[in-house]
């Protein structure tokens, strides 16, 4: 395979509710495609990079639908091999105003939960890559998935491969699957290059506590402790989000290294979202455009977090948007109809 | 019939333009069951309280559709009766930014305004309940549904149920139906345990004028007014409305007690509309829930605010949602999708 | 023909997203009839005055619904001619949040834009009028279309017809037709009672640049400039917006005289704006009805930039309100559900 | 007026369910405008014929909405006056298989139904018209309805305009308003150049039964005695119908003619009927547009028919066709898509 | 509970293309509640019947919903219980032409199928009751399911409740489980007093084979090995379906008696069939309404084979129709519109 | 490029009225992308071929989800050029009962229609492959296509790639174009290995008429001429179509080889068309399939036909469907739901 980055996790189909409507007000349901890898694969498609997704989807039209539609947006489907079982769900009613958004899952004892570890080649899967993006969603899905997962990073170490890792750590998960999330996660973030995480995230790794008062501070602690605990790692980001209402959220991000640097990109209001799922998974794929092309820590964190903004007035869990999409959203005051 | 609560009105189909389009520019039109009394019963329903409602509906699809979602939403129906006429409709254009929505009714000679008023059994049909709620709308709609309401209000005083009446002032209908407002609306309030109602409520049924300056001396004179003209009378609920644009509002509410205290929930901004029909009978539900479950004045009109809040988030006339979802609505600043 | 606006200008169909999705993002796609000439003259036969279309449409099914859907808005089409050739087609995504919306025009080559000048007989078409409605869109088309909007004009001045010229300028038009866009656009102007335009196509009707710093002084110079090149010229009328977001922009709107007078209408804040597209021909339309009821000049820009507004609240290009709702949309804090 | 054809009649709002739904199953109705008359003044409109309608609808957006619709189809509306009062409606289930399509009238107290006869000032409205459209709906609504369907009769006879009724005898709708069907409907008929009806509808008019047993027997009997009771009668047209399915019907018609000739159109076979409703209308205006056009009365019932069965594949009350689609719906075998 | 009628078994979502699509052709799934004792429970609560529904469902909006929708067909479900876990779903493509409809099954380790045996207090649950309905379907989804379903048998058999059981043998459900179909199936039909099955089911239960060259023969041996096998069976009841083209069949049905009568209802002919998924749970509604009616036997198999052709031409896996409606889908020649 | 078989036509987008409705008779439109060539390719991708396209789309979004739509289906789109210009479109109204289906085409000027042909490196483009497929709707666009058309033939006849030629005549096409359509299609059949043709393709590229009164014998004759002209020629395959409504035909099809062989597939009925768009190019993917499988001529030419009468239930242009399913279309009366 030739891609530039590979992404491996689960595909899921979102079912939502139409409009504003509650989960089966009106006996209809829009359908999405997913998953917080696949999500980072296709933002970074269309941003303009060589992306390969290694999955396992239903060998029904499900999962068909599932890879036919990253192959759409660009990305590379070889590596998505069709195995009986489920597709991964999840129901979706999105929030207005004091009314929060809400997701009910249905993805236990999917084809890609399920799918034996070692069925997985990573030194050819990863062959000719320079990026490989993991989260944290996939080792909590049970123990062939952790053991995959830890079996890509581990891979991806070897040969030199740069691992972006997204902490997205989900108790419920862990919970269910009954892995020892802390070993697992450490072993995983030992291997990033990069890791999407805040102090939540690396209380969990690294066990205490951030209990510092200010939120930067708090930040800037994990920073340090990451940093200290995992010598391969260079940069850490995150996000901050305010949800005033179910439709309006401020979001700012800073990204930090291990050199000390702290790059903050200013808070922006967000008024009327239109769907606020996938915007982590926009924002971590516009920080690692911003590494691949060489920009500045400033010029990363901005331009990741104006994808990350803009993904909240796209309907669906991808962010099929171009570069130029994401500089526009960065200028103030520029917002009328282009023709 | 054992429910708790009895509601006895009109049951009306709304057809609402799609979206934010006027009303028949594409040729479609969205359906949604409503009704001031039955939009009582399914919140009190959904908030965990045995409804059941009387009420007579069109003998065809309309009127089984009708029924058969209050149904849906737990109300008993068994004493919504099918007779020949027509249903109730009223036809819906959404508001947006400057332009105000707009109902433009189709409600007159229904079955149910039709009905004659010693069809009901009240003692019957009241048997076992603690609390019927009444609106002024009844009244309204003619001869034989006033002294249908009337009926019902003095069956329940005998009993020693509960009435709740919500006042829905409509001079439009009074002019169609000729009846003495004035008149009928003083047994109704004085039967009630608890009125809806306003300074421009109480200067309709008790003549004058609640003329001071300051908005909350005006209902606080009004509030007198009525404890001194009903005995029976316990309290006096509303909400105080501003619409700044057809999509943003704000909303206030206070509940005042016989024995003069006066809880007062605080202003709230609602932005980003979705529907605001049916706020009123939300918050009347979200009362009258604190009421049931003994909540002091401040817990039921903070429920009973954010009930009513919440309302305006969710399309259509009912409010079907749950203690929980109320109470989520309460809390600042958490509303993120929950996953 | 016993119009008393005439317009002349191209029909078009917009293809556009359904709510909030970007183009194709599904497949499927709204349609509505609009054009710049044609939505000021459905505006004004919906407010109230007897307009007719002058106009060619490909004489296929688009061509009929396009000039059906003028003729339901109460517009004379017997002058919209039907015509071998293609309808000019826009495709649209509407913006939201940091997202602008984007207008993918498909209009060369059109049924409209091919038309032989010499097809028009402006005496006939012209008689009885009092107004003839143009716009820098059609002079940019071609020469055919150039030589007919020049047709038209001529013809309505000899008349003593009066033109009202929205200036609508468009390089990216002229670019293609290779037509002289200044001396086209100076005769036009020339002929003009009343343009809707402001500094910008003033100095390209003019030459020279009006760089004053402030706002205010930049459109008195150049109205100041076009009183003095055009005698004919009796108002000049533009409207000032500011985009925070592609759903919030703000809007203000002047009105100056020859007489040297000057109405300046407030700015207003538009949130959640519905579609902004037609809102400058709902503006022009609505101050030619101040003009044409003899409204000072004050209710003239208060009149027309409350039209403007209302518009953003209304799908489509039309402006399809009556007198009574551009009155209420000028009405502060009464934006309740009209019932 | 200068329309060659007026139509007088009720227009209504169809509310179906959507594609092959029960009425209500989702909470969705699609809308269409229809009512006998009018669905023959646009079918004669799209067949190339000035038509004028005559009509009263409500004062507010579904009123509004309904002529709009006319209007859009080519007829003149001016006579179409708005008053107080509802919109005629009517809730539509399409049939499919082993199961009928149902109506439910919803069309009482109308603005239509309640105008006063007086209203009309026939003798301008029908200035200048060649033929006048009205049907046996109009005097079953009421008493003033009646009365100005016999006025408008009684003054196209006196100018000479050719009277084309259609019987559409609604005995539940003349039960209701209590009028002396036979007495009227005599006098209808007797003014009429042309009826559509067919022995069921003579029986009524003029008393007894057509009880023979061939079906052919029935109609030449009752054609015989119309032609004697009514000498104006130059014409009797009626179509015969079997429907295996909701879907699969069959359809032939004859036309009779004062002088004993009689045109039969052969039976066609209509599979896959996508909406019956109008086709009765679409028929008439079909057989009016061959007597106008001066085809011969083979030519004429063979339009006539096409037109009528052309129509079941048609969404909507409205049989929006050109002269050249009804030619095409002739020939056997050429239904293959056209490019 | 004083419903005629109880009916166990699990709630399905049916989540379906819409239209004639391919499933996820476009991104939007239609959705209606399903399942095989359900659809005959709301048959029957449609033909005037007192049913209530014993099942448990996802503690989440898709359980919710499901029994919501179970309700407003006058279901009573006070006995469908909420429990954590998922609900089954199903998959649906509709046929059309010369491609089958095509179901994908996602109902493994539902919330029925895992639900422990024993929280079902059978006794109470029928208490009352006159009929249990119960199917294969149920027993095979694992081995509580099965115990449930055996419980609940049993119980009947003991209090002298008539047993309805449709064999509906899923192979692939059996395999899944493990359990011993023929052990399991062959005390069910030893409960049964009817048995919805032919000579398939009965080879099953019985072993052997039926291998008679001609069909009726089959059907006649299998019926008289069921009545020797199981001597409190009285009735053996089946359709026999031939599949032209997706979307036309031919269906016919017969009913055995234990004493060796044989109605035969004859085969007709469904062309233009809506939604076929349900028919025979309609077919199986049909008789038992005969039976619990006191119809004969030929009455009986008539209106069955009637409800079973009628739901093809309902969309939805329920028969939500009227005995009227029945009759009328018996009457030959009489589809037209009903107005 | 590493694809067995590459197509080379122009990508459209089809804007199709909903359902069964007139063009715009409503105010949206579905849309499909397709051409004749890439149908070819989508249903060769999906019988399990590796396809490449070639061709020219729109720098725009609509470009963009044409060429991502191949990609969905698993067709490489590396050379699927994108270029400034417009996208070729055409509107559809499906056709039903005695109503044609109808396509107005607005594809002039198009990206396609205009590139230059010295853009294609031929060689390069064809490396690799084993078939190549082409129309005669690329020729008829102009002469740039015309000459692109046919170096690509010339390319794959010098690398002993076989040509599969679909004839497509359309003389409005020639016509507007202008080319020699004579010269041009013969050296495009000297190139083919098998040509999609019938008589009346034959008498335009041989001159003369084929007029055998017999159907079977103008067939043979015009299958004789073609070989004795083309010695390269090996296959000529053609369908027989008759329409007896829009939505009833009946479909033949034949293959006769060079060796004086010739196939038949049986004529199929088709009832209730879903879409008869794109059939004839998946008879042309079911054909090719075959003769790349080693089928005989008779499987071939059942495959092919089935795979043409399949594509009649499928909404869109494309025909994706599996070896499967066509398998499941030739097996008759086996058409019930798959589960």
């Amino acid at each position: 395979m030739s891609a530039r980055v590979v992404c491996f996790g689960e595909l899921l189909l979102r079912l939502g509710a139409p409009g504003q409507q509650l989960l089966l007000q009106t006996p209809a349901l829009d359908v999405h495609v997913g998953g917080a890898e696949a999500n980072v694969g296709v933002a970074l498609s269309c941003l303009g990079h060589a992306v390969a997704m290694v999955s396992v989807v239903a060998d029904n039209p499900l999962g068909a639908a599932a890879s036919g539609e990253l192959r759409r947006h660009g990305v590379d489907t070889r590596h998505v091999r069709r195995s009986a079982g489920r597709m991964g769900l999840y129901f979706m009613t999105a929030g207005a105003g004091l009314r929060s958004g809400e997701v009910v899952y249905d993805r236990a004892e999917s084809a890609f939960a399920t799918a034996q570890a070692d069925h997985y080649d990573w030194p050819a899967l990863l062959q000719g890559a320079q990026w490989l993006h993991l989260s944290g969603i996939s080792p909590a899905l049970g123990t062939q998935a952790a053991q995959a997962t830890l079996a890509a990073a581990r891979t991806a170490c070897e040969q030199g491969i740069k691992v972006s890792f997204d902490g997205n750590f989900r108790p419920r998960l862990w919970e269910r699957s009954g892995g020892d999330a802390r070993a697992i996660l450490r072993e995983l973030f030992a291997c990033a290059h990069i890791v999407f995480a805040d102090h939540r995230d690396m209380a969990v790794v690294l066990g205490g506590e951030f209990a510092q008062a200010d939120a930067q501070a708090r930040v800037d602690a994990a920073a340090a402790a990451a940093f200290a605990a995992f010598p391969q790692l260079q940069y850490m980001a995150c996000t901050q989000r305010a949800a005033h209402s179910a439709s309006q959220h401020s979001l700012g991000a800073m990204l930090l290294g291990r050199d000390g640097t702290r790059a903050v990109a200013p808070t922006r209001e967000l008024a009327g979202i239109v769907d606020r799922i996938g915007a982590g998974d926009a924002f971590a794929a516009g920080v690692l455009h911003g590494l691949m092309e060489g920009f500045d820590s400033n010029a990363t964190i901005g331009f990741g977090l104006a994808a990350g903004c803009l993904k909240h007035a796209i309907p669906g869990d991808f962010s099929p948007v171009g570069v130029a999409d994401v500089m526009a959203a960065m200028e103030a005051g520029a917002f009328d109809v282009r023709r």
